[in-house]
């Protein structure tokens, strides 16, 4: 715990944090599948997905020299190949588009858009997610999200948690890192971000992962604030 | 004229075509100097203030190794010298900081927010201006403009006109130029878009620079769009 009087600007992590996108991707894909006549286990393919998250990420980090790419494309990549080891049949160019693009049509749990809502009265408040700034700009029109601006690794082509994701962040925002809060339900994420300086703000988002959530059922850090949802940020925010 | 049909997005210059800064800078600095007892003639020194800013970005445009330098940093400098050109006397470090920040208090024009706020309805907004992103931010905050994201020349480390401002906005939008419109009072800004394969909206601003504009008070060149206010563009774009 640490002085937060100084705080001016709140940065959200956004996949699982904000929205609730395995929810949001299941239900979306579950429709539009029965309305194209395509047959697929949509929930198998939502969580092997995001199950390939992390190392897609990683191939970008590892291989400086191709450049780096965002986020719409590495999940078209990632769609490529489990839609292979799946055996979906059927799907056309515009599909395998339509299906990518659910990432820009996630919804928000149900506190986030109030309790943004409160915390924009007193400070900055942006998204500081891997996903590219077209996909966090047609969500937060998607969701209401009221982001005052949108930070994106595609900013500082790097990937969270990569430092220059938070410093440049902290930079484009004129602010140092001890004014800027990054709030997550990763811990991860809070962690890279502390031992930058930024101020810390856990929410647990225990559903995320479905049956298969592993970890960030808690706070396992020493954060600023660990509250029970946006609404609770807020309060300790003095909103 | 071409085919606007197709447009997605509507990018904004905003020193002068959004946002009043004659009279706002004026007006708050009369007020301000007059709390704090400084004396001076703060519309030479907006005037004055705004008259070196082209010659301020050519500088970083010129000289790529020293880096690029934000519009915040610019203006400090070029306040420095004309506080000691019109021999205002009294000023702190503090006094500075209040002058320069002046430039993240703009007021809209009376159509700005109105428009904006229309054409959000269907299309994406933003900015696209030579201030750096915390400016927009604050000043998007201070004059309650509806930005789905900022979009600033910091972003691609060069200052409009050059092609990069124009190209990386596309860029981030992932979207094709002729996707995209520039909205701008002034021709020379809307010629550098067009020839990029952006559309564009020309509005007048015939007050901007008060008794000593020039130029701009009507459209120089074949944009597909000429309206009276920001309203009018909303019309036209089908909001």
């Amino acid at each position: 715990m640490s002085d937060i009087s100084a705080v001016k600007a709140l940065v959200f992590d956004v996949f699982g944090t904000v929205v609730d996108w395995r929810t949001s991707l299941i239900a979306d894909f579950t429709k539009w599948g029965e309305t194209r006549g395509i047959k697929a286990d949509w929930t198998a393919l939502v969580d092997g997905w995001r199950a390939v998250y992390a190392a897609s990420m990683d191939d970008v980090r590892k291989h400086p020299e191709r450049g780096y790419v965002i986020l719409d494309v590495l999940h078209r990549r990632s769609l490529e190949k489990l839609v292979a080891q799946l055996s979906i049949q059927g799907l056309s160019e515009a599909d395998l588009h339509y299906l990518t693009m659910g990432w820009h049509r996630l919804n928000p749990w149900a506190d986030s858009v109030a309790g943004l809502t409160r915390l924009k009265t007193k400070y900055i408040i942006g998204p500081l997610s891997n996903g590219n700034v077209a996909l966090l700009t047609n969500m937060a029109r998607h969701a209401k999200l009221p982001w005052d601006l949108i930070l994106s690794a595609e900013l500082f082509e790097h990937y969270k948690p990569d430092p220059e994701t938070y410093l440049g962040a902290a930079r484009l925002l004129c602010l140092p890192p001890e004014q800027v809060m990054m709030v997550a339900a990763h811990n991860h994420d809070l962690k890279a971000a502390q031992k930058l300086g930024l101020k810390t703000a856990f929410v647990a988002r225990p559903t995320e992962y479905g049956p298969l959530q592993k970890y960030d059922f808690e706070a396992k850090g020493d954060w600023d604030i660990v509250a029970r949802d946006f609404g609770g940020i807020a309060e300790r925010m003095g909103c």
